[in-house]
């Protein structure tokens, strides 16, 4: 009998360290060429506006194959409606039965995005983290800082938005949030990219911009950025130069990424050479070929792949599972 | 919030003669281009075998956007498991919340594919049907017949099937089924292929046969026959022949059919011109241009298309919030 778990249902199962755990593993199964991942289905509306993605695939010789709905209506704000919805589905490879239904209205493609984050952090940051910069002031922003303080020693964090008063609020709201006290983190609005960029040698960016927002010239030795904004055509938040300046440039997909993330804009102007890239998967199994000493600079281009809609689905599955037999 | 309906509360939302008035409206639109349906999405396993197909789509200007799973894993019945399994998402086209879950089980498509069948008998037999044929003894062989009751008035039917003691064990599971007897239909098994051509006028195909199996000089005037079985690369049931004898040819989607239908096969052997094929929509808002006369040839060539699957979901959706309100 196919179960359904709701939202409610489905955030008691997640605990974040384990996601994270299960988000590595997926990005090596992935850099191992274990996953089939078929091209991503999209359907477009205009009137109003909405776009949806449809992401699907497995990992061979496992039990689950999975299907991610998830959609974007930017209008529904104005109808008090959240803009995103959607589902996952899990089916038996092996006879193609529907096992589950994860109504998780996109919360759980919010939670894999900012792990696959952290994962990055964890494997790329500097060994000391003095400060975090957080450059963005939406759900995402939030989610990224909340994940990394599971894998980043750092009690200090500025943020930055190109709306100065909802970085305000940003601050006042996680001041409020019981994980940000009890890890006791530190938090202030930066004055501007100039002091973020500075200050802090890991930045998360997750913004939807379309023209570059921090430059080469801004970047620090000892830096690691995670780009996280750049997930279709025309989206772009850093400076095609940032890629050239930094010693290891590193990609959840490469294919994807020189498609349409960071890295389209940095092999397109010929900054930086497609055989430069690593791909995210590769640096977990094989540390010694991402940072090797803590002056490097490091950029992550993360654009999102289905191996993480795999994993986060198949852990809430385990979860739900254990749940039922205690 | 989310409904979900099962199989047992579906069935009881499908009436037949609806859903035929529904699939004509559904292949109207789709002909007149107000149908969105991107390419199919597949996923494909080998130990063991199983297909997994993808359809999604919309009516423009319409309340929803649907998207539908369905599978075959072909060494289930080895496990006491149905071949195929599945399921239809009905979301809003004006905010992609998600409306509607249909664990249908795969048993929408097998009613949406029969009642296509039927839509193209009502358009497209002579006046008089003095009898039936069904060539194959599976699931859709009895539905495509079952169906055929709403829009022919005869009550002779011939079955034939390459393994003769299925054919034989179709026609007793049939006198037992309250609607055949209802119908009060007389039902044989045909001693070969040229006996049931020769002697029904209406004819349904709905084998998995990689080779033809009805001549074109079996074929009498007056005949329309319904090929349902070459629904991908490789499959076939009629010489192509048969097409190039034929007055008319029509297809539900004349793209889809040249590409792996029935007239696949005809035009690639040069027996008809892609011209000369007939879209079923167009000849159903516009009789003029299908059947003239009682002694023409007609052959619909049917692959199925996502029309079908946004259209009877629809239908359940109406059914079922009309039954709510009741």
């Amino acid at each position: 009998m196919t179960k359904v778990l709701k939202l409610d249902e489905i955030k008691r199962l997640i605990d974040s360290r384990r996601l994270i755990r299960e988000i590595e593993t997926g990005f090596v199964l992935y850099s191992e060429g274990r996953v089939v991942v078929p091209p991503v289905g999209f359907l477009h509306f205009e009137q109003p506006p909405g776009d949806v993605h449809i992401k699907y695939g497995f990992v061979t010789d496992d039990h689950f194959y999975v299907l991610k709905m998830a959609s974007g209506f930017y209008e529904n704000p104005a109808l008090d409606l959240p803009v995103s919805d959607g589902l996952l589905l899990l089916f038996s490879q092996k006879t193609g039965h529907l096992e589950l239904i994860l109504l998780d209205e996109c919360w759980l493609t919010d939670m894999r995005t900012a792990a696959a984050g952290a994962v990055a952090a964890k494997h790329l940051a500097a060994s000391a983290v003095h400060r975090i910069g957080i450059v963005g002031t939406g759900v995402q922003a939030r989610m990224q800082l909340e994940m990394l303080r599971d894998v980043v020693d750092c009690q200090r964090c500025l943020i930055w938005g190109r709306d100065a008063d909802k970085a305000r609020r940003m601050v006042a709201d996680l001041r409020e949030r019981e994980v940000i006290q009890s890890w006791g983190l530190d938090l202030e609005v930066a004055t501007d990219l100039d002091e973020l960029v500075g200050q802090c040698n890991v930045i998360v960016t997750t913004t939807s911009a379309r023209e570059p927002l921090i430059r080469a010239d801004q970047v620090q030795p000892g830096t690691h950025i995670t780009a996280m904004g750049s997930d279709d055509h025309g989206k772009q938040e850093l400076e095609a130069g940032v890629l050239a300046k930094a010693d290891r440039v590193i990609a959840d997909s490469v294919s994807q990424c020189v498609d349409h993330g960071e890295c389209f804009h940095a092999v397109q102007g010929n900054h930086i050479e497609e055989g430069f890239i690593l791909e995210l998967g590769n640096v977990i199994k094989d540390p010694g070929v991402g940072r090797t000493s803590d002056d490097q600079i490091t950029v992550a281009d993360l654009t999102g792949v289905a191996i993480q809609d795999i994993q986060i689905a198949k852990m809430v599955e385990h979860a739900a599972r254990l749940a039922e037999q205690a």
